[in-house]
C-alpha cells in the first residue's frame, strides 16, 4: 500500500456527465461550466467531444464550446475525437489534447461501433498519428473494465491488453472506466494490479460511475494501489444509459472530500466546487448527486 | 490486511432510519419493515427504542412494535434503551436485548444530555448491571467517533477510553458510529486500529452515515482492518439532525452489495432487501437513498 501524496483530477462533468443528461444545456451554460472548474483548482477538464453532431446532439456545439472558454494557463482541455473527421474539426479551433477511447469488451464494440477491439483501434490509428505528428497530447479511455452490458463478466486480461496497446501507440495517460459501475473495490483493485504490470501506474487513471454506490470505495482500493489520476464529474452528472434513473459519475465534490481528508492534495476548491456543482444542477433542474454538496447546502 | 470471510450486518434502519425521518410512520408498517427484513435474511435487527415518548415521538409505539414482531429464529432484536425506564418498559414486552450509547465527545454529551461522558455512563450502569442479572444482551454505542457538530475534532484517545468503558461494563459489541459522517477512510481506519488496541476486533462494529458520500470507503478501509460488523440502515434511511437535507445512514443495499462483491458472505438475499427499501421509501413518500436500489429499480 503506497497512498499517494496528491492526486490529480480529471473533471468529465462537461463531456461524460453532460453528454448523458436529458435537458440540452446551452452553448453559454457549457463554457461558464468550464471556466468556473478551471478557477477552482481543476487542472485538467475535458471540455467536449468533436463526435458526430448526429450520434450526440449534446455536443453539436463542441466547436463553439471549446472556442469559449478562457484557456487557463496550466489547464489541459482534453477533447475526445472519435475519428479523423472529429480531428480535423478540433484541430481546427487549435485543441492541443484530445482523447481516443476503446472498450475492453467485444461484445460492447460490437454492439456500439459494429467492430472488433482491433478493428476499431485500428480506425483511430490515423488519428494517433497524426496527433503525435502534431504534437497534440493523446488520453486514452478503456470503458467495461469492470463489467460490460452486453457479456457481463470482461476477463481482465482483455482490460490489460487495450490497455497496453493505447499506451504502446502513445497514449500518455490511459484511464480505466467501469462504465455500467458494478465493480466493487477488490475487483477494481485486481484489475489496475494486472495493468499496472503492462502499464506504468503513473500513466494510469481511474474513471468509476456511481451506479451502483461502488464508486468512492473503489477509488479507495486504487488509491491504495497507487493510482494518482481520477476522473470525476462535477454534481456527478450523467447518468448510466443502460439503467435510467441510475446515478452517474462519481462526483468530483465527494472524490475531493474523500482524497483532502486523507491528506493528498488535489490543489481544488472544494468549497468553491461545491457550488459550482449546485449551480450546475440548478441549470440542468435536477438536484445535485453529490452527498458533499447537498451537506454544504445544508447548513 | 485482513479482510473477514464474512460480516454480520446489523440493520438500524427502523430505530436510527425512521427516528430522523420527518414522516410518523404508521406502527403496522414499522412490524411489516421489520418482518421483511429478518425474511431478507438480516441476523440483527435493531426493532426500536424505548426512549420517552416526548423526546422521540417517532418512537412512541416502540412496545406495540417489537410485540407485534415475527421473532425468527436466531435474529436478534436490540432496542435502545436510554434509563431504567426504558428498561422497565422493554422487560415488560419481552426484551432479550438491549443497546445503550455514548457519545466520546464532551461536548455532544453535554449539550445532548447535559452531563458529561463519565456521568452518562454512571446513569445508565443500574441498566447494565439488571441487564447483567437478567441475562439480557447488551450492545453498546459510542457516538461521534470522527466529529463533532459541536467540539470539531474528536481525539481519537476520549473514542478509545468510552469503548473500552462500555466493553469492560459488559457490551459484548461496541458500536463506533460517526454521527456527522465527516470521516475519510484513513481518519476512519486510524481510529479504528487504536480502539482495536483495547478492544478485541470481533467485539466491534462499525456505524457510519453518507453525509459526505463517505461511508462505503469507510466501511472498505475498516473491513482491511479487519472489522466484521457493520451498521446500516436499509434505503439509507434517516438524514442528519445536524445537517437537514443531507444524506442520512449508508445504505444497507450498497453495503451488502459491496461486501457480495468482494466475496464476503453477508446472507443477506439483495435482490429482496432492494425492494423492501424501495417499498419503504414509497411509504415514506420519498426517494431511495441506496443507489443499488435505484439501479434494480431502473432496470
Amino acid at each position: 500500500m503506497s497512498l499517494p501524496a496528491s492526486v490529480r483530477i480529471v473533471e468529465v462533468g462537461a463531456r461524460d456527465g453532460l453528454q448523458n443528461e436529458k435537458t440540452i444545456v446551452p452553448t453559454a451554460t457549457k463554457i461558464e461550466l468550464i471556466d468556473r472548474l478551471s478557477a477552482c483548482g481543476l487542472q485538467t477538464i475535458e471540455a467536449t467531444s468533436f463526435v458526430s453532431p448526429k450520434w450526440v446532439p449534446q455536443l453539436a456545439d463542441a466547436a463553439e464550446v471549446y472556442t469559449g472558454i478562457a484557456k487557463r494557463e496550466g489547464v489541459g482541455y482534453p477533447v475526445l475525437v472519435p475519428n479523423e473527421k472529429g480531428y480535423d474539426r478540433a484541430r481546427e479551433v487549435g485543441v492541443t489534447e484530445i482523447a481516443v477511447f476503446s472498450a475492453a469488451s467485444e461484445a460492447f464494440n460490437r454492439k456500439n461501433i459494429n467492430a472488433s477491439i482491433d478493428e476499431s483501434i485500428e480506425r483511430f490509428l490515423p488519428v494517433l498519428e497524426r496527433a503525435h505528428a502534431d504534437g497534440v497530447k493523446v488520453r486514452g479511455y478503456v470503458s467495461t473494465v469492470l463489467g460490460c452490458p452486453y457479456q457481463g463478466e470482461v476477463p481482465v486480461a482483455d482490460v490489460v491488453r487495450v490497455a497496453e496497446r493505447l499506451h504502446a501507440l502513445g497514449c500518455y495517460e490511459v484511464s480505466l472506466g467501469d462504465t455500467i459501475g458494478v465493480g466493487t473495490p477488490e475487483k477494481a483493485r485486481s484489475m489496475l494490479r494486472a495493468v499496472a504490470e503492462a502499464v506504468p501506474m503513473q500513466a494510469l487513471a481511474v474513471h468509476f460511475h456511481d451506479t451502483y454506490g461502488q464508486a468512492l470505495a473503489n477509488i479507495h482500493a486504487c488509491l491504495e494501489e497507487g493510482v494518482a489520476v481520477v476522473d470525476s464529474a462535477v454534481s456527478g452528472t450523467g447518468g448510466c444509459p443502460y439503467a435510467k434513473g441510475a446515478t452517474g459519475n462519481v462526483a468530483t465534490e465527494d472524490v475531493v472530500y474523500m482524497l483532502e481528508g486523507m491528506g493528498i492534495a488535489t490543489g481544488v476548491d472544494l468549497e468553491a466546487l461545491a457550488q459550482t456543482g449546485l449551480w450546475l444542477s440548478a441549470e440542468l433542474g435536477r438536484s445535485t448527486s453529490s452527498r458533499v454538496a447537498k451537506a454544504i447546502a445544508s447548513h
